[in-house]
């Protein structure tokens, strides 16, 4: 078994190298990761410019690939073949903060995880919920988590079009009260506007604010962190609001 | 009624220009685009560098503005209140190629419509079916049918949480079969890596490959394009695949 591993953090965060150290317990895992961060980057193809790769290490010194790409980028270069590999799964992560509620559709973690379901391969995206401000993070419970969670995958597939989301809370694996399949939930954003000037007076601008909260509802991904599950939510890439067909019909266009 | 038109591929683009003054009709009209072609960008929320907003004028003459930054963080600036304006739509385009089946996921035009449904503002996304490589196109039938829609729209609101993905065939006004609500259809995308070496001997590589198509499927935006109608999707942010939900409880995690 064949296992792509790819993040949005870039390929020398510690919660990619967590990640690859546990998937190799699972089959031979490559590494092409973007070589800087592409934070709520979105889901890119990247078409008007050509895209570098080249080897390098991780920092357990096993070999690795980078891409000036997005995370999708990297994940439909690795799928068309860059390496002559062929991937049974790709898993993305670990972001060092949840993908919850809107996050997924911002979210590069989850995004390389949608390119591989676009391209018929199962696709896991994993993110830690620890604070947003942190030094160093311990990301192995999470990678512990996505081990199991990638083992039951393999041997009862993901439906076709569907990808798992796995957030992860900031615990210790005993302290978890389980693993909880989810709905997305609802996350509020609290984006504020920072003017400033420049040196030579001219204004810019930060989009910036506090960090998200959410609404933590009973069996969404925001509720059952909250509670100290490790939320499994399976997200397709149909966006049809289905609820909304038959009113729109009524109208008379 | 104060309007934001919006794009991804640059403020200079003409179907920019069209839907502007075909909004204008419906109500005031603020431009706020990005200063380039943010096609296949994805949703974007810039929080690592500031972004700087600066006047510049359409090809008729009128005011607008221009952002660094991605389309949704051209909504974001403004939904934000950089220019001490609230709106009661956001619609944007016209994308020149439609955005039908998993486009959307990946598309500028959608995600600045995505960017002010999160923020509680109707969102309108406007796409022309016309061949991928074209000189210069004919905007007026899909501005048009934008209008037409818009005035929908504010009469009858859509559901909270919900976008309008609207996609024009390349026909006169007289020659559409109708308007039609539809679901979102399946694209085939045709990829292929392309390896080339730069004068130095180093390999580089394009994601290249043929235009994707789609499967023409009664009821989807692929279908209703392709019989000739202009296509209505309604499209929600919550991507749970609820009819994996069942069958993922019955996993033992």
């Amino acid at each position: 078994m064949r296992i792509l591993v790819t993040n949005d953090d870039g390929v020398q965060a510690p919660g990619l190298l967590a990640l690859a150290q546990e998937m190799r317990k699972l089959g031979d895992v490559t590494v092409l990761a973007p070589d800087r961060n592409w934070s709520a980057s979105g889901h890119v193809k990247t078409m008007e410019r050509p895209l570098r790769v080249r080897e390098t290490h991780l920092a357990d010194g096993s070999d690795a690939y980078t891409s000036d790409g997005a995370p999708s980028d990297c994940v439909a270069l690795a799928v068309l073949g860059i390496l002559d590999e062929k991937y049974d799964l790709v898993v993305s992560g670990i972001n060092p903060n949840a993908n919850i509620g809107h996050d997924v559709t911002y979210s590069g973690t989850v995004t390389a995880a949608m390119e591989a379901v676009i391209s018929g391969i199962p696709g896991i995206a994993v993110s830690l919920n620890s604070p947003p401000e942190h030094g160093e993070r311990d990301y192995g419970p999470a990678a512990r988590a996505a081990l199991r969670v990638a083992e039951k995958i393999v041997s009862q597939p993901l439906p076709e079009g569907v990808l798992l989301n796995v957030n992860v809370p900031y615990l210790y694996d005993d302290e978890f009260k389980g693993f909880m399949v989810t709905r997305q939930g609802l996350r509020v954003y609290r984006d504020a506007l920072v003017r400033r000037q420049d040196p030579r007076g001219r204004p810019y601008y930060w989009i910036g604010g506090d960090f998200p909260t959410g609404i933590p509802e009973d069996g969404t991904d925001v509720g059952a962190l909250a509670a100290g599950y490790v939320s499994l939510t399976p997200l397709q890439l149909d966006l049809t609001a289905r609820a909304a067909l038959d009113p729109l019909r009524q109208i008379d266009w």
